[in-house]
């Protein structure tokens, strides 16, 4: 049985879907699974936040892969490590709901403000990761980024009605166009 | 003389700077251009806006690189332009002031949250602008974000109170990088 956090998490998004998420509060989530209003906000700070449950497992799990990467790894491989460790959040049965919490972001400008600082928070992260494992501050800036750039990219067709392929070969296919795109620069 | 905008958003950034973001109204920022706070409320929905009003031309200097390129530009070529064109609302004497804008979204979250926001707006006119230059989707999206990675990139470090290189070196050093880091992709 999912804990508390992610029960919250599913009945605030059907809720949120269903009425609007002005029109839902904190209180009918957390009545919607048989808990009080206090229960909610011992897990989260507000109702925005529950949208963002997610937010550090994923980044533990981007910083996991900049960790796990082989010594030898060229820096843009500790980025590509940290995306495919990432994938793991993103399996197929996960869409439906990925889905589902992108049409109320896409709904409300602070929720896309929030989303939009969400991947600013991950890069800062991977940047500290990354410098751990010796890369210099540049390099690390541009490597987190562009990690957290195709995830973005990746993420956004993931979630389209019309892609069914699985997250990690949308985001390969963005990773391979950074490349080709990249090449053409002028040295 | 600058305009009213112009003015009032100094005169926010002083107030802002000095006695914090939160502490600041409306009406003390009109007030201090010897204006009123119904005439705050005529340039600006609110308080926050006032930190944003450069966005609107910085979006259309981008968009207007991309519009200028040559028709035989590559899609990163394309992106280059964008970023050139950017280049000219950040001259030397503008960084002080850039400066003390830094300093003041930092001590903010809800500002912060729009800061990264207003990147994935500029993301997402960029790639209309790619769009009608005939950048297929993937690519547009891919030369869009890398373009403003790469402005992101710059702007943060040619705010640094070390940095005294002009924009563009400081731009041109992070597009190098990415060129260095990304042809390490594995075929």
């Amino acid at each position: 049985m999912p804990g508390t956090p992610d029960r919250l998490q599913h009945a605030a998004l059907e809720l949120f879907a269903a009425r609007g998420y002005e029109q839902t509060t904190a209180a009918e989530i957390a009545q919607a699974v048989g808990l009080t209003e206090r229960t909610f906000f011992r897990h989260f700070s507000d109702k925005r936040e529950v949208l963002f449950h997610g937010q550090q497992s994923l980044t533990d799990a981007f910083v996991a892969g900049v960790a796990e990467a082989p010594q030898t790894a060229s820096p843009i491989e500790f980025g590509l490590s940290a995306l495919r460790s990432a994938s793991g959040f993103f399996p197929d049965d996960r869409r439906p709901y990925s889905r589902m919490r992108q049409t109320v972001i896409d709904a409300n400008p602070a929720l896309q403000e929030r989303e939009a600082h969400k991947l600013v928070r991950l890069g800062r992260a991977l940047v500290d990761a990354l410098t751990a494992r010796g890369v210099d501050d540049l390099t690390a800036d541009v490597v987190a980024q562009l990690s957290v750039m195709a995830f973005g990219i990746a993420i956004a067709r993931w979630i389209r009605t019309d892609e069914d392929r699985s997250f990690e070969d949308v985001a390969t296919d963005v990773v391979q166009r950074v490349g080709i795109v990249v090449r053409e620069l002028p040295r």
